[in-house]
């Protein structure tokens, strides 16, 4: 997909949430368990309830892995049922890869050719060759972190380097990369002030924006300070919406939260 | 395993060697691929031919995922192989894993319990809570990313941060994280003068040491600067000894090649 084919989804739909699946058989309706593949029919059914009001679906690739053979055959199977179903849906491999650069050549092969997601979120600890095999990839993006929304993202991530906290560097050096138009940057909900000064660095990319909801971010705040003419973010919910309700009531229920999702949203983009 | 075997193991076989196991089916003997399972039976062969002499096995996460489905099977069935057949193998998963808290307990999960590594390799980007859920395994071995082998290594590890390079930084900080005592670290063998300071810093932690042979790093400089009174090192040697030659002979070429790092490791120690 390209930047400008999710730029108009994001107006079709008046949205620019995106659904994150980590599905974990612990808190999941008990009743999926019997079937054959439990974490493939709950990602089917909150795809089917919410796809109308999100723009992007975001696998955790560890929710899979955990789960070994049957797991990445479930991953398969929910990136196939997006394609498949709803093309205009962008999709994200949370995966967080980065390594040298013939090994980043092979995660990129996985995640953009053998799995046909449209992006990866990478790590930027390994510099520029760990990164640059992703964006050779046309109408693929990379999504890289650059300030996360956890706690430890103050161990390093913040420190100062050169008179700048280490996250702005990463953003500064990263636009001289080779086909840097690819890049997206992952930057936590939990810290709505920082984005004035991440608009600075990269007033035009996406923004990929987890911590809205379970972890505490404000949509408002975020958007306030966030937003530029093309949205530019992706405002993703995980929890907030998957496990909205353990009950069989829970596709319906997952659907509600992002409807209210989606409807504060068309009242920011409207206003 | 416990890094108390594993220094043993060190010991018995005069061997620091870990073979990397970053299988590309376009380098491997055109013959494998009639067969089921390439990437198993030629990860077989080479363990068959080189297990004496090395004490450990570092299967790339990426060669694998780049088959997808058939990719991970072939990671199972290498795993297992080693498990079943060479007990005293210390197993490192090269993944370079790292996400916010909940996240990185399901990678450890994938790969300390699903599939029975004794090791990972991990990414410190994201910090304490994004690497402790790694660090809660018993005898189980994480080992972060400190300064890597590649040229971006200089774009943010050796930035100044607080008057010193952040991967010095990385190493300090991480060293007060609960369980510390299971990490090990990644130190690329391209630039040997390091380890003097880094052996400052963890005088007494192991450290994965890729570099060797086809990326340029130099063995017994390595050791002049980086061994301690444990060894302290595994020495990772991937393309040198895996793709010694691309014939019929390439298990012969491979041991030939592992025997002769074995024999100057041997000779190291000894002095």
């Amino acid at each position: 997909m390209t930047t400008q084919q999710l730029i108009e989804q994001i107006k079709i739909k008046k949205s620019f949430l995106c659904v994150g699946l980590d599905v974990d058989l612990d808190k999941i309706p008990q009743s999926f368990l019997a079937l054959e593949d439990p974490i493939f029919e709950f990602n089917k059914a909150i795809i089917d309830a919410t796809h109308d009001l999100a723009v992007a679906y975001k696998p955790n690739t560890a929710f899979f892995e955990a789960y070994g053979i049957k797991g990445w055959i479930s991953l398969q199977k929910t990136i196939n049922y997006i394609n498949e179903n709803y093309p205009d849906i962008f999709t994200i491999a949370d995966a967080k890869r980065g390594d040298i650069g013939n090994t980043s050549s092979m995660y990129a092969k996985a995640f953009f050719e053998d799995l046909n997601f449209d992006s990866i979120t990478v790590a930027p600890y390994m510099g520029k060759d760990s990164v640059e095999p992703f964006l050779a990839f046309k109408d693929k993006h990379t999504i890289m972190l650059a300030l996360t929304s956890n706690e430890g993202a103050f161990d390093f991530q913040t420190l100062d380097v050169n008179g700048k906290e280490l996250y702005k560097q990463v953003l500064e050096t990263s636009k001289s990369w080779k086909n840097s138009e690819n890049l997206m940057y992952v930057v936590g909900a939990t810290k709505a002030e920082y984005f004035t000064e991440i608009r600075k660095i990269v007033p035009d990319s996406f923004l990929l924006v987890p911590g809205v909801g379970a972890q505490g971010g404000s949509l408002s705040e975020v958007c306030k300070y966030g937003m530029n003419d093309n949205v530019g973010l992706l405002i993703n919910s995980s929890r907030g919406i998957i496990y909205a309700s353990k009950e069989t009531d829970f596709a319906e229920k997952a659907r509600a939260e992002a409807l209210k999702i989606q409807q504060e949203m068309a009242a920011i983009m409207q206003s």
